[in-house]
């Protein structure tokens, strides 16, 4: 029976029920965590290979290069080519980072601040204010960014299908707004894949700002654990097609392909954003760590073999995410007040609970052992407006543990859930 | 008999002489290169271990982490441990990057652009002017980043005990200027270590810029090419014992322990500008590749073996100074034109020829197929006053290579003196 469809007394049987169930829970001990989009043990010693494949100095070789010395600012021709197979593009648009896209993102934004963007009419940091618009839920750590840097954060609604594209073209209107945060693949955390019309508009959006920067991180691009490879547009070629050939700079890593601690990582973008880019970056560094490239390109050889590595992640990560989608089935279905997404690809389950319950929510399960990404987290100033969102990120635990986990996540939803109907 | 000596017919017979030199020596299409401090691969094959130093998952767990998993935003604490020994501080106080110190150096000017220091009153992109100290002749790649960011660059003298610190002093009373520019074991380009004296001194400056940010590059600490290692002071602790225990931001790093390209860097500093520091360096990344930490950690395990592998080093390197400085010893020695620096330790030697000819003797090396670091380029904004220093690599050509092109660079000095005194 749905909990709407219930009468006070029926609630408050349900709740002393829950509660009663909610104790026993307690009384576990547990310590478990689906906090974090972490990858497991056994998916790092999927790539084992990646340890020994340059053990030789004359493995360090590589057309001409010697991957051991200084050289080659935007990375080996070998990564970039990789790289520009994974993602579409051409190699000349591929620059290879260190181990994290997510520093190629914040060096992005503060050059951006620093020294402008190539059709910006001033540094960032000369402007009264600089406004960025946030499909929510959405990562965390790239709202984080543009908190940092002072920006003026716009939610955008996150639909089924990507971000309110009604309400992105009509922000952009403002030459205030510089740019927007997207993860077009297995979003985090709902998992969505943003349409084909979702992308098309964002590709010929008219920004007012010359100098509008698309935040592209396709961080989940070959990246299923359920069904085959989807293909994915290339943004950069969309984009130009469209008129704003330098409007977009996207991202991409091996972190939940190899290790996540010491992949690599690579941007993407016009060839005329690389120059300017480059340039840059020759103050930054003298070339990023080539001996990760040159192992990467060893050890995951091309897009083909790639996507097969990555059959093997989905055998380790798919039954975690149908152990998470089963269980709030079966315990939350039933009773009609929490919804949640089914990702196919990605590391997260969006989870909405009863609306102004999902801090309460997630409190309940710390007190019972579970550690759940804080509430509110996915949005703009870690404020959630509707207190209702969760992200469940099942990567982590052994599917037992996670099992566990949910069942106490179930119980602390609907325990929540009940206090607010009962005002308690 | 020096040119200063000589009458015009000695002078033009000398001319002759040496043009005839160039003209043999540019026949013999020379293709030799002095430009750049790489290592030579004799030098990086020194190193096979650290490709071998993890093959296994087992081996990848250090202290309850796995290094290649996401975490440890300071870190491993045992690599955090290696370089506070090497660099005399506390583990505490150490920060470790990626590939490279650069990056770690570009990316607190630029911290202090965009959120400005600890004791900043605003991020320095607010402010109208700011001035850094550059001690000159120095490393370009430095100046390189001040110009990059508008800095005003102002060139303090260096002597043979570091530099000028009467300017320094003088200079640090202006509140614009936001600080200073260091190499103070081996200075790049003359070899220099900085005097006890001037260490103290630059310890106890009293700038009017509360954020004063001495940029303590020790970028060739134990690079020792010839003789013992050479002890030098604990900055950090130093700038604490005078008051100043936030001032200074250090620097170091492998890649040229290790490998120039793949090596670890580490930033060092007080407690409390780490911490303020870290909260900023969260938004940029999760933590710096562990793996190559470990990796390095495991092949170089502590300072005492370390300065063994030095050693190694030097027995490479230290016959490749002596063939440049005995070169210049015998070719230019006697002519009294010119003068040059006698480094134990470091990448460079410093050649300073006769004034108003440095750009034209690089010229003609050029012309005769041997690659010097551009005139200048050891100052700021690219300008040498005197136009008279030339920086030289010696590291990465063969022995013969190297007796080859100090060849050619002193017949060019020669002949760009000749020139200037007959004013051809």
């Amino acid at each position: 029976m749905e909990y709407s469809s219930m009468n006070k007394a029926q609630l408050q049987a349900e709740y002393d029920a829950v509660a009663k169930d909610f104790e026993a829970l307690k009384a576990k001990g547990l310590k478990l965590d689906m906090s974090r989009g972490k990858p497991s043990k056994a998916q790092l010693d999927l790539v084992s290979g990646v340890l020994t494949a340059l053990t030789t100095p004359e493995e360090c070789a590589v057309e001409g290069t010697d991957a051991r010395n200084y050289g080659e600012l935007a990375g080996l021709p070998c990564a970039r080519r990789y790289f520009a197979e994974i993602l579409g593009c051409k190699p000349e648009e591929c620059f290879m980072g260190g181990n994290a896209s997510l520093t190629l993102m914040y060096d992005t934004i503060s050059k951006a601040y620093t020294h402008g963007l190539l059709h910006s009419e001033k540094p960032w940091a000369k402007l009264d204010k600089v406004k960025f618009l946030c499909p929510a839920p959405g990562y965390d750590r790239h709202f984080k960014i543009s908190q940092s840097f002072g920006m003026e954060m716009i939610t955008i609604e996150m639909t089924e299908n990507g971000p309110d594209m009604d309400a992105v073209e009509e922000a952009v209107k403002d030459p205030a707004v510089k740019g927007m945060w997207c993860v077009p693949k297995y979003s985090n955390p709902s998992g969505c894949i943003y349409s084909e019309e979702v992308v098309e508009r964002i590709a010929s959006l008219k920004p007012a700002a010359p100098d509008f920067l698309l935040m592209w991180d396709n961080a989940y691009c070959i990246h299923e654990f359920e069904g085959d490879f989807v293909p994915f547009p290339d943004i950069i070629g969309l984009c130009e097609k469209h008129g704003n050939p330098d409007m977009v700079v996207e991202f991409a890593s091996t972190s939940k392909v190899t290790l996540p601690g010491a992949g690599v990582a690579c941007m993407a973008t016009s060839e005329a954003n690389m120059k300017y880019l480059m340039k840059l970056m020759s103050f930054q560094t003298i070339g990023y760590d080539k001996m990760n490239q040159l192992r990467h390109v060893r050890f995951l050889k091309d897009k083909e073999n790639t996507l097969a590595l990555m059959k093997k992640h989905a055998a380790v990560l798919g039954p975690k995410f149908a152990a998470v989608v089963d269980g709030l089935e079966r315990e939350l279905a039933p009773l009609g007040f929490a919804s949640w997404s089914h990702p196919k690809g990605g590391y997260f389950v969006s989870l909405d609970v009863m609306e102004g319950t999902a801090k309460r929510t997630v409190a309940l399960c710390k007190e019972a052992g579970v550690v759940m990404t804080p509430a509110g987290n996915p949005f703009p100033y870690g404020k959630d407006p509707k207190d209702s969102n969760i992200r469940i990120a099942p990567s982590l635990p052994p599917k037992a543990e996670l099992e566990a986990a949910v069942e106490v996540l179930c119980v602390c939803a609907k325990l929540a859930a009940l206090e607010k109907l009962l005002n308690k």
